[in-house]
């Protein structure tokens, strides 16, 4: 394989973010458009969901004091690093000490590079979730491993995440070294349960296998569902590291903050990544990472039920549309949603609601080939504008359905 | 090899910055502590070379615009890639599509990481100079590939880098698939000549390979010196990067931002590593491209004419000791200091002078295993702390001269 080769695999069309780069191309485009504000659901609306207060205050403050912060050590500032160790300690369960077991990074998607580029090597099999984060399975290509994909059967199940334990003791039979997954799962918003975690936990132990736990989005859990962190189990794995950022719940993505905590030798193998790939989380935005886990009282759980509104106005909609299903969030601001066979393709289909309903979903292929009747929302949006949106989203799907006449609006 | 094997090449005690998180070991300490403010040598003082002005006002517009701002495309936001394209086309006089031959980075750093993962396959011959930025070595190690040195005679020459061109050709013709060097010269300072330059060009072209060339330090360049623009020739190779950025002397490192510019499709590539790697460049930081060449009239000249008077009053200081010896920069901000024979090594010596005289600086076996008799400081400091600093380390210096008496103070 040659690097023209090697990056073909790597197509980013239609990542989240990307799609206005779509070259245009003839679309099959069935009746009027429908007036409404665009809504991108393929990432949060910042401006719809603020950034954490105080964060702007904190990085003028590590501007103005100037080189101690524009400079730091690859893996942060001792005096941020130990705030957020704290924190993370105190959030997570884990044991963290701030010299050894936690680096910050250019954003999660920082982290989770380095964490990948910390274990794979040429030919290396990795385990990863279908469906999972879209980046997962690229990076596991671009750094030569192998995938060996693990089924998550989430779709008629409640209070866990529904992942095939036993495919992944295959995959650790069949030789894997590392299992990467996100909790709550990017795209479907399932959290896994205890006995999951625990499960995952064991046999990454008993198989001398790694883990990366993504756990992005796990400040936001709705009431009523448990959510465990692996690396506060008592049976874990000797490698295992968990990322976590601000991006997410936090509003903070134009920041690009991100932290991993764990194992203390793969620490030191990201350091010396970091140290060439991006030589250090930027470093006035680094001091905003002092408003994280320290957000006014009562902030976060406001935040929290701000998106459960809208989660639950939004399966309302969904839930009247016939043959359209998606699982309830159980943390996060995704739903992966199901939709019926449409006489179009899935990315044709997705390109014909850019055009007509001006809506930006993710197809589901990014999360795992065989989600051809899936797409990914961030409903992290305006709660009206979201839900007036994902309706123009399902008017126009009525044009399309196979075998069917189009419903009215 | 294994993970550990392949991350026990990438040391990065000795890299600048890290000096501080040196384990402590028992050092042959002679005579008496040399009073003086600290001054580390190993990156620029920001405090005395504040970043460009209206940089933290562009930032703070970056931000209260939000959404637009937070989330880009991978390569950056429009506007901001116009903005760049238009300035460095300018510059440099290459011709830069915003579309097509463009990418914003988290630092040069990250351009220059982005553009080696683009290039470097696991078994690729890569031809890198000795001296030479560190982290190129370390790059292609990472990527897998192998190294080929190509020297360079700085020393005693001028008007001329001193590339041993007879051996880049050669390197060429035992399979190098690609050449990265910086020009101005990391440790060195020095330039390339046109001639020089355009040979390197040429042979690339006639073997088919790939050049990166990192112009980090390009704007700072001393009069009486000309620069050339590989990017601007008229006979360039088909894969071609140029790397820059605001890091060094619009002293904005602290926003990590960095840019590549060159070849379509080695820019789409690089765009594919980064969505894994980092996303982008940070979203709000982008808005700070806006006062890249953009300075007030007067503001580059004038930090050009500050660094020189530096550079010319360290260089008086060197010439006065006996055994002591660098060539004068052409550009940037960087001198590589030849010192004489020690009876100590020059990683002690380094971490002595660190003890004694309270001055970092970085060992030239960061350029190039052979460099034992060298160290490199970057002189972009508070001029008086800068002179007196290199007097404290030469005066401890003389403390460890082998088979000599030590000079008095």
């Amino acid at each position: 394989m040659n690097i023209v080769e090697k990056f073909a695999m790597l197509g980013i069309d239609n990542a989240p973010g990307q799609e206005s780069l779509q070259k245009s191309e003839q679309l099959d485009l069935r009746g009027e458009k429908l007036a409404g504000p665009r809504v991108d659901f393929s990432h949060g609306d910042v401006d719809a969901h603020l950034p954490t207060p105080g964060s702007f205050e904190a990085f003028s403050h590590g501007f103005f004091e100037g080189g101690a912060q524009a400079y730091t050590p690859y893996r942060g500032r001792r005096t941020v690093l130990e705030h957020v160790a704290e924190k993370l300690s105190a959030f997570n369960g884990a044991k963290i000490d701030p010299a050894q077991n936690l680096i910050l990074t250019p954003g999660t998607q920082g982290a989770l590079f380095l964490a990948m580029g910390a274990n794979v090597m040429p030919g290396d099999k990795v385990a990863i979730v279908e469906p999972d984060y879209f980046a997962n399975r690229k990076m596991v290509e671009f750094f030569g491993g192998e995938l060996i994909p693990v089924q998550m059967d989430y779709a008629d199940v409640s209070g866990k995440a529904g992942l095939d334990l036993a495919a992944l003791e295959k995959a650790f039979q069949d030789g894997a070294k590392l299992f990467l997954f996100s909790n709550p799962n990017n795209p479907v918003g399932c959290v896994y349960s205890c006995e999951e975690i625990c499960a995952i936990a064991a046999l990454a132990k008993k198989y001398g296998a790694a883990l990366i736990v993504d756990e992005l989005y796990s400040r936001q859990v709705y009431p009523g569902v448990k959510y465990t962190h692996l690396a506060a189990q008592k049976e874990v794995p000797g490698n295992l590291i968990t990322i976590i950022g601000p991006s997410k719940t936090e509003s903070l993505s134009g920041f690009r903050l991100g932290a991993a905590f764990g194992s203390a030798d793969v620490i030191e193998r990201m350091e010396k990544l970091q140290a060439i790939m991006a030589l250090r989380c930027p470093g006035y935005n680094q001091a905003v990472f002092s408003t994280w886990f320290n957000e006014p009282a009562g902030w976060m759980d406001a935040r929290v039920a701000e998106h459960r509104r809208i989660r639950d106005d939004i399966m309302k909609v969904l839930a009247a549309a016939k043959g359209v299903s998606a699982r309830a969030t159980d943390g996060g601001s995704y739903l992966f949603v199901t939709i019926p066979e449409l006489d179009v393709s899935l990315h044709a289909f997705i390109r014909v609601v850019r055009e007509l309903a001006d809506v930006i979903v993710t197809p589901g292929t990014e999360f795992g080939p065989q989600f051809l009747h899936q797409f990914r929302i961030n409903f992290s949006q305006d709660h009206d504008k979201a839900v007036a949106a994902m309706k123009r989203l399902l008017a126009v799907m009525d044009r399309y359905r196979k075998n069917e006449t189009a419903a009215k609006n």
